[in-house]
């Protein structure tokens, strides 16, 4: 049987839960959030759909000892405002420092011993921050990180090619958050690199659009929801199936000594392991650029 | 290829969208709003979803003349806010049957020739006035009515006798608003009747608080969405395959002479048959009050 | 993490992993059969569809012990040609009585302590064999039995009356087999009850049609698969997610003191709880007739 | 709405059936084949799963009118005894040209106007038949081709890396057959190139297991299903979506002038584009020796 728990039931929590719940994919599902009432009315909705739904769910609420035995912890709180209103995601660093390691705490009390993937941002920092909280090895903790922005990317290189996004190869690495880049030496649509598709100024703006896109999405509907929930769905099925899927992450890379958005293997233990790619000298830079940036916010907290 | 159109992307219209994208119902799908930037982030929300998306959907947005060839309307427009503000759907009677005419005139014009289901409340009249506007006939034009409310019923039941909410049948009906009310006479729980389950008194409550749970909903998160979402989806789908698919939804009822929650066939053509039930003289009676309630509304129009 | 061992893996076994698999239903398969090429080449075939398939699945073969974590086996052993040939399951019963002892001390060997749901025919006397060798509580080892049967005569009343077969409520109960028939006095069509549907004679052909229909599909392929394998992944949902789930299967009577076909309560123990049924007394002399034909040949067989 | 055709439900049309019918692709499917017993006892079969499957689907059979208005005919007629005794699907040629000359005068006399998708081997020469019986233009008739054979290379390499399939990308080009080949240079397995993570005799091993493989399958259970049912599905997804999807399939490649494994873009047209590849000579010699054989093959015939 298949159990998740996911801390934090904001727009994004909530759209991670119910994504779940039409697709049967998990048996039991525990919603936890400091806001009674949201995590209430998420409960409800859920539940008033059970007659309708293809399949049967157990959901509960707000009991941290359920987790003991969850599979995999989402935590997904924060407030999305405070990113927006500073067109950063450290924006909700403050808060969601304080919140992770509340929510960390309580995680290692509950005696869980699954894997956490988080959501929550500046992700990369609120990832190390749980995962030392916590305690937990290293790979047992990791961020979907850029794997939402390299899907962004993906996106935008379809459009302009006129291809299934799924048709494009290659990878945005670093932080999940203005310091992103997509690595161009990684990327190919229908196996063309593309270096032979785009020019350099092109590569630059398309790089910068997918962190745009980001806060389109979030100042016409004040938040982000589906592609965000759809990643860590993605995430959350190979860590059930041990599938070492391929993937770019917020993962802890030994190198950088920080959480940062890296190509991984994902499968049941989490991070089974890191994918060293061979980058440019300048793509290397922007990635200790970010890897930077990321260590000292978690620096100036302590 | 299937298509859709869903006109009003708030909470609900976009749960919707969400929910056919997941599970790749559509192939197409044409999302209207008022609000621009609305429809603006929920476009580029989910076509940042399509590189993990297991299915590729079409997405055109604010495209009035691609409604032409749609299988289905699905219209959710309106402004809950005013439905919470009022205890009462018909707070946003004034609004909505506003948005009806509008809505119901651009559908006709655009050559559409498929089925209209409608979500916005509240929903009995507004259906009636999309109906009327269209002109199309009357079985092409239902709402989701009460098929929320069923749901809502089975679940209390379910969860009061420890079931899963699928082995509860039977029917709310009348209007999909404060004058609804459980058919006590058609509900069945595991083959037992229910009057052999429950006390009146008990009875009496169950059937509130199937109304009530919305409101619940509604004031802990701003809005219901995934119950209502996953009933008209299950709607579609029976369109769209043609399935003579028995539910309760807002049909027109010639001896009532106005749309109202009642159990009906659905198919390609929208209402296949609506399924006379032996009722009560007291079920009768709700069902005519109800009836009354809506043709005053619209009366009060004219 | 949700894990699965099927044991026999002909037609039916297979079709059961591959419906699991194409849905993501399991992270792992433990496929298991005595015929060594017929297991390798489902595992082949079921290998070779990983890189197009929307989940990844783990999947072993011909591995006993690593059913011990299992969730739930599913036994599909036996040879159809001996029941095609007799024209009745019990033409399977020498057979598979052999097979399921086998079957049943290495499932208890194995240290598996979950759900057994049983699909080789003769199905109730089958499962009562697997429950007595395994030794399991009589709750923990159930069968497809008349789920199957039920699902036939749903199809066959919508077909008559031009209604989605999910609007036919109501049960086929007894033996899985040549003694199986409708209980009228539970059917209902959109809340009609078949009395008022069906006269005397065209109830017994519909009754007799359902049993029928299997030797149709059994003589035209050889065998029948897609009703059966979707009958059994239904089961094993309700019993991963807990769900409560009515629906008539194999399940030991007290009353009668056989595994029977009769509806029961299905969650994550399988059996959670017979529902008695108010039947006429020609139903009830049915289901004692199909009773004493299952143990008669149960004795037979010691 | 969605409507396919399915010429031919042996093992593999059947399984192309099933899975569309379990996972709510289409809303109607038309079964033909020239015996008359399977094709009803796969009609029974599926209608059996009716009350248990998620979805509603309309299921005609032997109706070569109804095709008119279907969006994809799949052809998947043949006998693949022939193939395995000969080794080499060749074996079904003689067969299977008589078949697509009947067949394909038959779709196009029913005023089908949609894209064929074939499965029947020898893939690649019987695809050309029916295109030219068809006289439709060659971008709406292809076949599966290599793309199955991509699939178990991808498998091949991943289960030698211990990686998930899908982490695999390149292609197996040439004939669906014994002169198909991976085309090394295009394989890249985690944004590494195959070259640095398999020596050349590797290489060789690999390739050559790709069409073993479907031996092994097809002399353990007398077919193959699985692997090659998804692969038609994965295309019918394309062209229904109108995805512009990059996958190999059997295309009409103007510079052979036949149709061959070959990477093309999948859409609501069938074949779109095809995307020119930069081989090593190598590799071009073997996809000419291959377009060579399936021009002989064809040149013999007339």
């Amino acid at each position: 049987m298949r159990k998740v728990g996911i801390i934090g039931v904001g727009h994004v929590g909530a759209t991670v839960a119910y994504t779940l719940f039409t697709h049967g994919t998990v048996d039991e599902m525990v919603l936890i959030d400091k806001n009674e009432d949201k995590v209430n009315a998420e409960y409800n909705d859920l539940h008033d759909t059970l007659a309708r739904n293809n399949y049967y769910v157990n959901i509960r609420k707000q009991d941290w000892d359920a987790l003991e035995d969850a599979d995999i912890i989402v935590t997904a709180f924060g407030d999305i405002a405070a990113s927006v209103k500073n067109n950063d995601r450290f924006g909700e660093f403050d808060l969601n420092a304080k919140n992770a390691k509340e929510v960390g705490k309580k995680i290692k009390e509950s005696g869980f011993h699954g894997v956490i993937i988080n959501i929550s941002n500046p992700c990369d920092a609120i990832t190390a921050i749980l995962q030392e909280t916590t305690g937990f090895k290293k790979n047992r903790v990791f961020g979907t990180g850029t794997f939402l922005d390299t899907a962004r990317m993906q996106r935008i290189v379809g459009e302009k090619l006129n291809q299934d996004p799924k048709n494009v190869e290659g990878w945005v690495l670093g932080e999940h958050g203005s310091l992103q880049f997509t690595a161009w030496s990684t990327v190919r649509v229908n196996n063309k690199i593309a270096y032979q598709l785009f020019g350099e100024e092109q590569q630059e703006e398309i790089s910068e659009q997918s962190n745009k896109n980001s806060f389109i999405v979030a100042n016409g509907k004040g938040y982000t929801s589906y592609a965000i929930a759809t990643c860590a769905v993605k995430l959350m099925e190979a860590v059930f199936s041990d599938a070492n899927f391929y993937a770019p992450v917020s993962a802890y890379d030994p190198q950088y000594k920080t959480y940062i958005g890296y190509p991984a293997i994902i499968g049941r233990d989490g991070i089974e392991e890191l994918i060293e790619l061979k980058l440019t000298s300048e793509e290397n830079e922007k990635l200790e650029k970010a890897a930077n940036k990321i260590k000292e916010h978690l620096e100036q907290l302590r």
